[in-house]
């Protein structure tokens, strides 16, 4: 596995990667492959040593961008066998606490892959270590960027040292708050945008049975969609779910008693209450607080050819789409493409990356957003699902010419731009095959 | 002029603004009016002192809006009268020279002016000097803010000496690259965008002509427009005319000799040759390089009841709508209706202006993006032109019910918002009404 691609003579490259992450830890062994060298700074602690942070997401949709990715370094087989949950489809929980499914791909059956955050973290870093080309440092939290000249200055958070270094390229991968990006802002002619929704985000935790099974089933991603706000779960790999509760700030708010809770949740989540059980859920529900969700667009993703961010840090998006960790692999995809096109020339890599991917990642941002809506509401109503029959239909008799937006978005590698463009193009054969049996109709009608 | 309008015996406020620019300025004359104590803070050196800083915008459209808010600290009528020029509408100038006017309110004759920034911005600095409650800081430079705690760190660029000091309220009016903005971006939930679009611009300049005169009609505000880039002239006070050229940063590189040069104006600006000269063209073009144009969208513009940004620093619009200053000196105007609705009350002042005034800001930003097609390209197409006159033929039948996009922004004070609204109910009518008359032709055919 640690054959190096770099077969050319040419000097490797020394690179810096700030954010040891799931981006940038899977970076770091595209990197290491090709034979460069790399640095991997991360702020916090080594992840295989600390206990689970709470309030980030834990479990997290694996689909096709991140499956390619880490076939690409050797993971996958390992991540969809060993480790992963499959789920099918959406359960849809109705108010009674009855439930439906909605399955992903009636046709070919594919699924997503319910995967946890920590442990497909460790999963990289620890490959890492099988290449002795790449170095990782902890607790090194980054306090000054000149980017421009490639040069980056550390504070070790344990020892208190400052660390200067200098590298040929440095990667920021290091999330929605990235440090790297707020260098990058000094720039001219940056574009930047982050925009909150108005929504914010709760775990809250179904355990295992109490034989250690599941009590849902567990090949789905269920939800619960209330209109203005929603509740969805993911299996984990002990038998638990992961609960995650979205809604308006200002609802969250109103439930300050424990009393207005169990209110809240009778009326809108009855079936839920016995499965996460009424003491733990006021436990969970009251020691944590909402965490915000932001969007963040911004380009160009380049310095000059000198430093790149990717993941989070260049295209941050709201959970909805189950695509924030895709696209982010999927940048790296791209990116070693990218060296092999150029022969490791950062210049033609960083600016054809720059100049290429921000329209795919603003699409899937909007697409997010979008998804919210979906997700919440609209999956419940007639029109939805009448439309989603048709999709479902039409992709049934022409496979290769009519993929629904989700199937292309989830099961496919086409650019996410192009996702939308195939819906656009969708939706005006709908619009004209209904405007055409309605003059059919008034035909028949007069004749 | 100096009469307080504060009668009440409350304690006046410490306010201290960031930027002495036009609605630093403004802003400081309205606080001081009320009677409260204002300090205001300007990086630069004192404007009244400096030759005229070249490659910023020298002359700027004053409309209603900033009328008003001229009026209300007694400058208007010295504005009007004795300083600015009047433009009733926009003067055409084709390939080959020929021109066509294009009155802005054919109806009423309404207009708006040709001022310069510096003799305003020194303006409203020479009438603070009638409030013995304002006190003006030059060479300071914001260095450290904590907003939360309103308290603000200078460093004073003269002696080089720190200054600490602490306010009731802090106001950030310094401009799109706004240093208070910045400190409030630490803030959770703070939405923030900065757009670039792809065009520079350059400035030049007509002078007066031998006697002294103008060189071209000067109650017009003068447009070159050619599809994918335009060139605009304003009146000045001394008979030049500042002209400024708008166009893709990579046409402006193209242009990298004297030849070129020259060849570009023969063919798209032939009759401005002889206007400029061309001496001066080639000396003004190759001395100065293209600037860029951003948009700055943000929310909230508060931190509690401590600080607020307002004008460019809270809304930096691109200029193609002659709105950025004229929306400035509303905030300031709208923020005066505030402190008398809730009689100084910070905290709800701070919190209604946030969360009324966005919307607004966030329209004519948007209508200055789409108003550079309208006058680049657009202006010349008969589709213009003809609705244009529908727009005029309408507002003559119902002139309180049917007021044209432009004039609505520019001639009232109308939310911007709602002359986005006006628009698309218009558009509506307008579509409503074509549909019945081909309905009514095909009807006529049929029969």
């Amino acid at each position: 596995m640690t054959t190096l691609q770099n077969g050319h003579s040419k000097k490797p490259l020394d690179v810096a990667i700030v954010g040891g992450g799931l981006v940038g830890s899977l970076e770091a062994l595209y990197l290491a492959k090709r034979g460069h060298r790399v640095r991997l700074y991360e702020y916090r602690e080594d992840i295989r040593k600390t206990p689970q942070a709470r309030g980030r997401s834990i479990n997290l949709a694996l689909s096709i961008r991140g499956r390619r990715a880490l076939k690409d370094v050797g993971l996958e087989a390992h991540m969809i066998e060993q480790h992963g949950i499959p789920m099918v489809g959406r359960m849809i929980h109705r108010l009674d606490g009855s439930t439906y499914d909605i399955p992903y791909d009636a046709r070919t059956n594919q699924c997503i892959y319910s995967v946890g955050r920590n442990y497909l973290n460790s999963l990289l870093l620890k490959e890492s270590e099988n290449y002795h080309n790449v170095e990782r440092s902890f607790n090194h939290k980054l306090i000054e960027a000149n980017l421009k000249k490639g040069s980056l200055t550390f504070l070790n958070t344990a020892t208190k040292e400052e660390v200067n270094i200098n590298a040929d390229l440095i990667i920021g991968a290091d999330g929605a708050f990235s440090a790297v990006r707020k260098a990058m802002m000094k720039q001219p002619l940056f574009d930047y945008s982050q925009k909150y929704i108005e929504h914010g985000y709760l775990e809250l935790c179904i355990p295992a049975d109490e034989s250690g099974g599941f009590q849902m089933p567990a090949s789905y991603l269920h939800i619960w969609p209330r209109g203005t706000f929603m509740m969805i779960a993911l299996p984990n790999q002990d038998c638990s779910w992961t609960v995650t509760l979205f809604m308006p700030f200002e609802n969250f708010k109103e439930l300050d008693t424990e009393e207005k809770l169990i209110d809240f949740f009778e009326k809108y989540f009855p079936d839920s209450i016995p499965l996460i059980g009424r003491k733990r859920l006021i436990e969970d529900f009251f020691s944590g607080s909402p965490s915000p969700l932001v969007a963040v667009k911004c380009r160009p993703y380049n310095v000059d050819d000198k430093a790149l961010i990717i993941g989070d840090a260049a295209h941050a998006v709201v959970p909805f789409y189950g695509q924030g960790m895709n696209a982010g692999f999927e940048d790296c995809t791209l990116l070693d493409q990218l060296f092999q096109k150029y022969n490791d020339n950062l210049a033609d890599i960083l600016t054809e990356f720059s100049s290429s991917r921000w329209r795919d990642t603003y699409a899937i941002s909007d697409l997010a957003m979008y998804n919210y809506i979906e997700m919440r509401d609209l999956v419940t109503r007639p029109s939805y699902r009448l439309r989603k029959a048709f999709d479902d239909l039409m992709f049934w008799i022409f496979p290769n010419l009519w993929v629904p937006l989700y199937n292309s978005v989830t099961f496919t590698t086409m650019p996410y731009s192009q996702c939308v463009e195939n819906r656009r193009w969708q939706n005006k054969v709908l619009f004209s095959i209904i405007i055409l049996m309605v003059f059919i109709m008034i035909f028949c009608a007069f004749k």
